[in-house]
């Protein structure tokens, strides 16, 4: 069985949930289907989340006509979504109460603000639900509390308890064609929850490996992901296939297809994962595999990421003080700061933090701590880098990998301000300035790919 | 005024301490002159410094003959050097007192053994004062304790009390010029410490911070310091000045000139140093200074150095745990572990470890405290790497120095197990499996050199 997620561009409109329907309707594996909210139909167009958190924000200011100007748009948004499906059953009138009565919801309860955005998600897999059912597939909305998502007390950023997984098995009991809608759970106590935003890719990832399905299809509007970003190199080849850790370094070093923690449940659970245009359901798209067979290109992709920064600290003779390293790294996580590298040389060591950490008083903090601490020779802070990031399986096994994107960078006369290989067996990172990124993204994927 | 430190086999016989003298008398700047004691005089030789921790070993066992024997040696040793030298005052007859009379030291003092070991210096520094005058040269001979040489009560590893350099300063004040005994100073009871071994090096340093000097000479059997180590690389060329920076790199990753601890002093005095041949004077050796006009050539020399080891953890999302690496290295500290490097990827870190410190039971012990406290996906060892070290102040500037590296490498088909630039500003490491380091050592050289 597989599990389909279907975005908020996907079922935007009544023609684009026709083809959801259409694509559903035709593998008779895809049973478990997430939906977002409605997303929008056209550039200049709102969002069903949006609306709902507009429609909170009035609530919370008890704006009574700003309540009713929201739960007219959104009801709206639904009704005609509804009446383009040329449906005939109640559901517009539950969904049309739900949206109302959220006004009456205690507006302190640290639960309503997630009520209020998960009701995007919640009335649309109702919506979608029945039409399916009356387009002649059998289909059952299934709330989360009833999928078993049963995750942590935290609004805004839930956890999933571990034990939900056994429930969610049993999932594959019914019979029907479930609809169940994305980003949100229940709390033991049984208030509404939401994921991190964007978080109807983790439910779908949740489902996936609670059902052990045989394929978690991710239908987005791309035809998947390319080796570089479109923006900055043109035309670049799209990757048909890659694992779980070349996307995890992709997507932590630029890439911003799907979000880090949806890719989690899915890979504990070895379940691929496959990334579709539902506008383009025929394209094979991209997979996303546990591992996969090599096949001759060293990298599968290159990411660039800019807006970090470096901490520099040298001290003479540093090497001989057993907890030098640990003690820098101690002065980071006090104040907060999570690290991203720490290459370090003989007497001294840079650790590559990204910028928004390091406001001024932090800094100076930092600063001033690590002279009291450590008496180095010298510290500071050098702003303005980016980080290119090659990615690929295979590279570990190729002699010249790094050879061949130092030759590009080097013809270009672009400085690398910092080379790390080696340390993740997926992964080359190079460091440049920020004014250099571009170039050194659009030299390196042309030393590989052209 | 410089100081001018003697090795061992500067002073080896009376026709190497005629050499010495027509040096220090060439140049009346030298007027703190350093000795070690007698060297070898050839390959089956043995030194005195050997001699005299035979001679402990015998006053420990009680070996009356042994005993016997040792004294008769040393001071044989020294009556062949007094001899050759026509000298002729009483000197000789101290000598021999001194020597004899190590035996009637308490064998159970902690500070006895020092005494042994400092006596090959400090009667050489006695018997050579008194050759100077008589070859016409106003010399006097200083104990350490009278040169002001305050050390830390840690026998065979002895410290200097930072102090001791006010009271050096004074030695400025004396007329004659002044031989001192290199390796140990007194603690503050008075008793003999030494440094740890090659510690006249050290004795030269403190004395030219001590007086700041304007140039420390430190006197060897070898013309300077080259490129690349000679055992490996083909004549390879001579290195006319490097800065301090860079020769702790390179002495760290494996040249053997001077002791790392030998030029802190100096360092830090900011008093330059100049590695010279006793035997071809003229020559002019290699300048080690504070700072330097690169001129050009971005890499001065090239280092290897093997046995290490790597540590690699990887664990699924690890870039989030705030803390992560920072465990790592408190594991390694609690074993008392020093770490070298440690790159990191994004889910994933390695940890460079000199192969000593990974015995089977701390390894496995190491693996179990990491598995206990950080549930990584993957934790390992492995073994018998070598690391490569570019050393050059100006490869910052220089783009395309990684670039030309790692082309000689992959033209060799060498793979880098792991590559760290831009951490330090001095040096570039390559880790490369031992059985490939003098290959790559030569094709990176010779990328560089030839």
């Amino acid at each position: 069985m597989k599990v389909a997620k279907f975005g908020g561009s996907s079922l935007a409109s009544a023609a684009q949930i026709k083809r959801v329907f259409d694509i559903v309707n035709s593998d008779n594996k895809r049973k478990f289907i997430v939906v977002s909210a409605p997303g929008k139909r056209s550039g200049a167009d709102t969002k069903v989340t949006d609306a709902l958190i507009a429609y909170h924000k009035a609530c919370k200011a008890q704006d009574e006509r700003g309540i009713k100007v929201y739960q007219d748009w959104i009801v709206a948004r639904y009704l005609e979504i509804y009446n383009e499906l040329n449906m005939d059953s109640h559901i517009i009138e539950d969904i049309k109460e739900n949206i109302q009565q959220l006004a009456s919801l205690p507006i302190d309860n640290p639960y309503t603000y997630d009520t209020f955005l998960a009701a995007g998600e919640n009335n649309n897999a109702k919506l979608i639900a029945d039409y399916f059912s009356s387009a002649g597939l059998k289909s059952r909305y299934v709330h989360p509390a009833d999928a078993g998502i049963l995750v942590s007390s935290d609004p805004g950023n839930a956890r999933l308890i571990q034990s939900s997984y056994e429930r969610i098995k049993y999932l594959n009991d019914l019979e029907e064609t479930l609809i169940i809608p994305g980003f949100f759970g229940v709390t033991a106590k049984g208030e509404v929850c939401t994921f991190s935003r964007g978080g109807s890719d983790i439910t779908g990832s949740i489902i996936a490996a609670g059902v052990k399905a045989e394929l978690y299809e991710n239908f987005t509007d791309v035809n998947g992901i390319f080796a570089a970003h479109p923006g900055i190199v043109k035309n670049p080849v799209p990757i048909a296939e890659l694992t779980y850790r070349e996307m995890r370094e992709l997507a932590y070093s630029g890439f911003s297809v799907l979000h880090d923690e949806a890719l989690v449940p899915a890979y504990r659970a070895h379940v691929p994962l496959v990334i579709k245009n539902t506008n383009n359901p025929e394209h094979p798209g991209t997979k996303i595999v546990v591992q996969r067979e090599t096949k001759g290109a060293p990298v599968v992709g290159i990411a660039s990421s800019s807006n970090f920064s470096t901490l520099y600290v040298s001290k003479y003779l540093m090497n001989r003080e057993v907890g030098f390293g640990r003690k820098v790294l101690s002065a980071l996580e006090n104040l907060g700061i999570r690290f991203e590298h720490m290459p370090t040389g003989i007497d001294d060591l840079s650790v590559v933090i990204r910028s928004h950490y390091l406001t001024q008083p932090v800094s100076k903090n930092l600063i001033a701590n690590l002279i009291e601490s450590l008496h180095p020779d010298e510290v500071n802070i050098e702003r303005d880098f980016s980080i290119i990031m090659l990615v690929g399986e295979d590279m570990k096994e190729h002699v010249g990998v790094t050879a061949r994107a130092t030759a590009a960078l080097s013809e270009k006369g672009i400085s690398i301000s910092m080379l790390s290989q080696g340390s993740s067996e997926v992964s080359v990172m190079f460091m440049v300035k920020e004014k250099d990124e571009k170039e050194a993204l659009r030299a390196i994927y042309s030393a590989f790919f052209e």
